[in-house]
């Protein structure tokens, strides 16, 4: 089921969110609590924008809880724009390349949720993905598989209208088969973060979001029992932090979710 | 804190009681019962006795839920006399020499318990490891260190005695230093299976003992439902199953226990 | 570029080709003599058959010549039928799921070689997969891929003519590409072993075979150097040891080969 | 027998040196020209001060040719003095605590080389470790137990007479036993860069130089073909690169090499 951060703000170290909070994404690691899996211990991956166009990535597949490498990331690696994700598998297996965030150019992708019964809807997704990025799939999971096909739906063009165009394609595949589907996730370029909060035939995963000057940070779940400060995302919207404009909430295929109920 | 099995009996697949049950020891290994860790995550090992006089082991820094090697492995590897545990650490790293069981000559070991403060203790404890000893330590634990111990006090010769005398001198340094000791562990040389349940300054963590006929498991905590199924262990006290005579649960170190409480 | 062995006969030990030789697997895995990767440390693999139908699987992505577990269980496991597999990448991911052998039912697979650009072709080979099995990929590997193309032509009907089939289809998408395959392969259902000497547009790699009464072992190249006992594979051929058969060494594409060259 | 690199000087990428050159650190992992062991693949490590007095550290079992996430790193991660090494063991097992390079408190080191016969002198060595510094160790090797001696010799106050001492009383205790004593290594504390090439009863490992303005590396073997540019290290010497001095190579315990050939 996963929890991830997500941060696009002023430049800190990767510490402040991902490891030294109370309910920080590392303790969400042993004891999640607004998932369905409480333990999300089926490797993890860090993702961040430094001074280069395209993001350094750290993914490993053994629990986050138990990682000193990650601790010594977290203190040492500072960036403006940077994901942490947890990860309990939904049947894929534990490998790096399956932990999430995926990079793929310039852009930085990772998700929570589920893509109908992968087995069945694997191909007709896969197919989404034209060829052009079809040798950058690496890995098994349904969330590359999301992202290759969002790459190519054009998000170096206009993500908004890719991550819209590929989701209402995936709902209408789920739709057909009757599955299920919990897209929960964030999308980044090195300047903008945008993510969402999505489902069809079930209940979207949790998102909050918290803004403090120019900074946001998205996130699965509290960092901290200050409630107040944790706004919820509601179902089919989304967050979108513009290089330089204020966060924005906004629906996403937000009549597609209803039509789903 | 760990979780841990043990059986001798007739030959049977080690599937039996590691995987199959349905609170196995994988099971346990994502939620346990009746341990302080619900997790135990950190790592897992297989022992076992065939056809040679040494044990075989196959240790894995992965949580145990996740390793399918594990699981081809339970399917086909077949024992009269195996181990099975489940590793939550109590600060030592997660390496492969780290995770129980330990083995030395035709012995084999496991341990679920802590051995005192290690930092403050640890030199006191290396140092009842007799030379000939010493270069078979390849990890870092308390407990591989006690299970050097033991191979140096004489477990070939008697092991009770040796058991006795080793947790006795234990006992008197963690009493010096005001710390706790919890040792519910397990030996076995390939024909007889010895499992104790003993502490000091501390509740002993808690172990179970299942027979049939000449089988015999002895358990963290019950595999299943069937409670009756399932005789606690008395703090005090270890279960002995020698080789070809019924099971027998004694007092070991009763007298100190009682003393410490 | 890998080596592996592949054994059928009496039930022995595996560590008696895996580890034991002078120039054994585990050798290979640091140095092997007629590969052009002479480091073959990418991960490594052991299939073998005991008493269920289906065959036993470890996989692991580090090297074989450290991995202490590997020694203990070919020491352990005993066999009628194995395969052992070291793996040099020619460029997908080092997972467990990426290395060989391959299991689906009672079929085991491991590959020697390349299927041409595996970016350009990929998409070919995997639209062979029928959906039936489609669902058995687990990782990203060209010789997967070939795996359960073979599956879906009927290994269970006809092992040649689904090879044949197969390979022949292969052959032709490469053709078309200018690429280059070399397919060095072994194949068993637990009782009949086939091994394969193929290539197309490209030497194809080395096979030697050895029998000793009813027993056969078949290997990348030589476990010693008593030169005698090894008989070279010629391309464009295959052995195959059908259960309690004399093992035969016949022509496998033998034509489409010399029209490659 | 490993292989390294250190630097110091302007702030720099981590992959201007341990990744981009011809024969590179990574090049060295496969095949080393000048170690006795040509594959580096049992570990690797990375070491650097950013903006704290700690180093941060990135150690992994897997070899460092195939470690994606050491490629990330080294291309964003940005250092004035910064490790990196590759293993190969001679003896510990592969484990990221046995991984070079270890760090205590300001104080990082690393090593190639071997310090006897590690079974026969490692209690010996062991007692030089004060208890101040014994809970500091997390590992086995031999070379983490001579940077825990040292620490505890007084790196903080004098570090090349801390080296001094320690070195000379291991050269009495390999002398006693007849055993070889190899050590080529570096020392650094987020300003000064320390680097040893010393033996006793055998050759010492080979080590090299490259100035430029006030930059240095160190290096196990020159990283390109330009040999006018790598100055080698004479035995029984030292390089001292203090934060803004210039550097100087030095004797070190040059009496005692001479005195043990």
């Amino acid at each position: 089921m996963c929890r991830w951060i997500a941060y696009r703000g002023n430049t800190i170290a990767l510490e402040h969110y991902v490891t030294s909070p109370t309910h920080s994404l590392i303790a969400q690691s042993i004891r999640a609590l607004e998932s369905t899996a409480s333990t999300n211990g089926d490797g993890f991956g860090l993702g961040w924008y430094g001074e280069h166009p395209e993001p350094g990535l750290y993914r490993e597949v053994r629990p986050a809880w138990s990682d000193e490498n990650l601790r010594y990331l977290c203190r040492h690696i500072h960036s403006h724009l940077f994901f942490g994700h947890v990860r309990a598998s939904t049947g894929t297996p534990v490998t790096r390349p399956n932990c999430h965030p995926f990079a793929c150019g310039r852009w930085m992708f990772m998700h929570n949720g589920v893509i109908g019964d992968w087995a069945r809807v694997r191909r007709r997704v896969e197919a989404l993905i034209p060829d052009e990025f079809y040798g950058s799939r690496v890995g098994t999971t349904d969330s590359e598989a999301v992202f290759l096909a969002l790459m190519g739906a054009g998000l170096d063009h206009d993500p908004i209208s890719a991550a819209t165009r590929v989701m209402s394609e995936i709902t209408q595949i789920v739709n057909e088969k009757h599955e299920a589907l919990r897209f929960t996730a964030a999308l980044a370029d090195g300047r903008s973060l945008y993510a969402f909060r999505y489902s069809a035939n079930d209940k979207p995963n949790t998102l909050y979001y918290s803004t403090a000057a120019e900074d946001v940070v998205i996130v699965s779940e509290p960092l901290d029992k200050e409630r107040d400060r944790w706004k919820p995302v509601p179902p089919g919207h989304m967050v979108v932090a513009r290089a330089g404009r204020p966060v924005e909430v906004a629906p996403f295929l937000e009549e597609l979710q209803v039509a789903a109920e």
